[in-house]
């Protein structure tokens, strides 16, 4: 890579105007996005997104379970070096999260193409299917079935909380594709991201050069007790499914208090039959765990699991536990995170390595080729969140470490490294 | 009355079928009912017990909140003997509850029809709407209404947990009648009623004789906290709604550990977003409190007021409270009370005097009339439930003291005290 290609830089005004276009489709009040996986908005997004991968001439490729790949030059078929995202959100979600990621692969690969530029290895951007998990479980599905950690059949009888099944939305939406999968490995994987978190904005740092992701554990546990009286039922002889599944909530907060860098959340609380004067008979609850240690991880799964046991016998409620995902934490590729820190670097960026507290599509992608994010800072640590927001000058700053990352991971010129890589 | 009006005894076969009749409609697995007031089976179930009342030539009234009113003779329009109670069911009800005591006082007046028996003061049984308080608040509506204790016009305004208004549900199933409320007080107002608890099985006593009913204290809390990602946000830096919910549903039950004959029950728990991985921004919940004194019961709800207000700001989480029902505790008249116990006893059965945990119609009715109940056992304290039973023997028991401790208020022969109550 020339001198001349490491000073090419986005167009921050592009980019904004897609993020801008972006979260118009599912648009909610306070700026917000809703925006699930597979939902008829979901489809619009994805149209308009494919929509402009075709404007730029890449080549635009669907695999079976909706991932959609644009890769350029063309008419390239060797090994690419890919980054993108998903654009899923939440229910109550930001504009930026995954959008940011795919809008500035878009954005970086139309840098590329306008520049004229050639290298050694054809560029790609991604998005993946339902990363957020807030429709069909687990999150990261598409990313797990490109990268051959679900078998593609089985993400496709997946059923949403709303009880539609995965292949029929995908169909609805015109979104199942050709493209096998597992897919053929990238060269490398980069992600752009927002923190989603509070730290760089609290230490002044632009670029978060992220070494890995913390591991992730989401179960269901689901109380059994007795409805009964509210009124005439003596508190001794009660077998309250509530007061089990608040205890656990509890629980779960006082755990990440006694154990460094656990976080835990209690997200999900459903009672049945959820009356003011009804002893709930049924409480169903999510524990989300997360720690950079697998074994931390791993302890804290079991002490939960073993005070619930205790608190629902004092009360006399059953309960069953069932996990809803369970992914290591993952260490990126050192290569990779170097090169994303000297870029941070170079281009005058105060920059900092740090642990993803969330799961992203990137951790999936390690799994079959070198891999590796960046972060920009979220403006209050918020996101998930209608509020979420990141300052242009820091989106601008990300996405141009990217592009430069993107390339010198890609290589000067273009014809002598075609097909260097095999198959 | 004479002693051959007390050896009166009304007809358990004729009394189980209508229960049986009446259990169908809005039949649930497991053998309970689901009839939401003025849902239409909740006016499937009117119309039935109406055609009931129509078959024994009764005088049929209804009033402008959908309360039903049977009377015996049909041309008597002094103030009658009254008997009732309630035929809306909890969405997981079982058979028994309100419907016993509106069924068997149909038997009551059955068997005294029947035997030709005249009675100084007219007989009447009524069923009230809303008395559960499952679909509109507060629960004891219709009675509340009839009593005076709520403006019609307030009443019929009421918002269903479903959206839907009482008004217009009322006049969809057809129950929008004429008789005035507040309504002319009746005579005197007794009331069957399961007991819903577990004290007279647990005591092998057939007949509760109810002294009074406990005060109920319903809010309604919602917490406000911020939604955030559930992986990066540091556990200090949460203002987590689901937290600060289940910490007040620990309080509650922490309460009744430490003051004696309060019972408190949080039975509902709504979270929003509601989603595995997101912190909860929003947390809704109900708290009922009861306590036969209430000077006890006020003082246990400032406390929780406080508690969750420390609780709240430890999390940086705000919170509003709302009152939805507040009734104070009820103290049943001596003299019908005295009765209750007196035919008990005569008709040789064992019986106990206690106060009702739940709220009920005869709570609202003595507020104009001399009032009392008398409880049957509930078979292992189990009530608003599928599994709801009562045995057949303790059901004619304590039907057949409903109709001796009625003709013994209504009081012997016919014209010779017409109008003696005057108006």
């Amino acid at each position: 890579v020339t001198t001349s290609l490491t000073q090419l830089r986005i167009d921050r005004e592009r980019l904004l105007s897609r993020l801008d276009a972006l979260g118009e489709i599912g648009a909610i009040d306070g700026g917000g996005v809703c925006r699930l996986a597979l939902t008829q908005i979901d489809g619009e997004g994805r149209d308009l997104v494919v929509s402009w991968m075709h404007d730029l001439g890449l080549r635009v490729e669907v695999d079976g379970v909706g991932n959609v790949v644009g890769t350029w030059p063309a008419d390239r078929f060797d090994a690419p070096v890919m980054t993108g995202s998903h654009i899923d959100t939440v229910a109550t979600g930001g504009r930026f999260d995954g959008n940011l990621g795919v809008l500035a692969g878009l954005e970086v690969l139309e840098t590329v193409i306008r520049a004229g530029v050639e290298t050694a290895r054809p560029l790609a951007v991604a998005f993946f299917t339902n990363e957020e998990g807030a429709r069909f479980a687990p999150d990261m599905l598409g990313s797990l079935v490109f990268a051959g950690g679900l078998p593609l059949e089985v993400a496709l009888d997946t059923v949403a909380i709303d009880g539609a099944v995965l292949a029929e939305e995908l169909d609805r939406v015109g979104y199942v594709g050709t493209l096998p999968c597992p897919a053929r490995p990238p060269r490398a994987f980069v992600e752009l991201h927002i923190e989603q978190g509070p730290i760089l904005e609290a230490e002044g740092v632009t670029i978060g050069v992220v070494t890995g992701v913390q591991g992730i554990s989401w179960h269901e546990l689901v109380f059994s007790g007795q409805s009964n009286h509210a009124g005439t039922t003596p508190i001794d002889m009660r077998h309250d499914a509530a007061l089990v599944a608040a205890l656990t909530v509890v629980a779960v907060r006082r755990l990440t208090e006694t154990t460094p860098g656990l976080v835990g959340t209690v997200g999900r609380i459903d009672l049945h039959p959820d009356l003011v004067n009804v002893v709930a008979a049924r409480a169903s609850i999510t524990v989300d765990l997360r720690h950079a240690d697998d074994d931390v991880l791993t302890e804290a799964e079991r002490t939960i699991l073993e005070q619930v046991g205790e608190m629902a016998a004092a009360e006399g409620v059953t309960f069953e536990s069932s996990r809803l995902a369970r992914f290591e934490p993952v260490t990126f590729d050192p290569a990779v995170v170097g090169l994303v820190e000297q870029v941070a670097v170079e281009h005058g960026h105060t920059a900092r390595r740090l642990a993803s507290g969330a799961g992203h599509d990137a951790q999936i992608l390690a799994r079959v080729c070198p891999a590796a994010m960046i972060f920009t800072p979220s403006v209050r640590g918020i996101s998930h969140n209608p509020a979420e927001y990141t300052e242009p000058e820091d989106l601008e700053a990300g996405a141009n470490v990217l592009l430069d990352v993107m390339l010198r991971l890609a290589g000067a010129g273009g014809d002598q490294s075609r097909g260097g890589d095999g198959s």
